[in-house]
């Protein structure tokens, strides 16, 4: 496995992408509307850094922008096999948010594990 | 810059590299105690989980587990310059943690900048 993304709560993903393309070389590399969130992923190296922008006052993130403020929402792995991977973190007791692979942003596989048995870590299985 | 490491506090290392190891394909790739912090990496790709558990009850992550629980503390990007990043940041308006390079876990120079000018996110810049 390694870092497919870090992804970032935001209420200005077009402020952040800018501040981010300058302090970091990470320039946009896909951009859509996906589940009511704006959602910009900028390269860092082989992986990126994922902007969540809600488009609508209600959802995950809004709720998350509500509740936390902007900042750090989740991590993901990159894997060949995201099935395989769920399977060996249920065979360790942990929570499933998603029980099989469904579609996410960019058209990618992924699905998140409850961050209550990963230390307090949302992570994120992705398979491009 | 690539992604060098995502920092993650906790009140347990030993417990979550175990975990990490078995669900990320996770391996320990140094362990140290640092600034009063067990301080332990995971290799993941050409990146790292950084756990950081801290060995008193005082001290800026003991705090952070304190406010927030364990999850996510800061996200570090490499680069072959920690001084000329700085210098892109403070160019930027962006407020410095850290105004020079120091001397970080595992003996890279690291400087930090404040996550009020970056979305929410605590950046990290790291140099090995």
């Amino acid at each position: 496995m390694h870092f497919d993304h870090v992804g970032v709560a935001t209420d200005d993903a077009a402020v952040l992408a800018d501040l981010y393309g300058d302090l970091f070389d990470a320039p946009v590399a896909h951009e859509e509307v996906f589940d009511g969130l704006r959602v910009t992923f900028l390269q860092v190296g082989e992986s990126y850094f994922e902007l969540l922008e809600p488009v609508s006052d209600e959802g995950t993130i809004a709720n998350y922008l509500d509740r936390e403020g902007p900042g750090i929402h989740h991590v993901a792995l990159a894997t060949d096999d995201v099935g395989a991977a769920l399977d060996t973190a249920r065979d360790h007791g942990v929570e499933l948010i998603d029980e099989e692979p469904r579609e996410g942003a960019w058209g990618h596989d992924v699905a998140f594990l409850h961050p209550r048995d990963t230390g307090g870590v949302l992570v994120e299985f992705v398979q491009h």
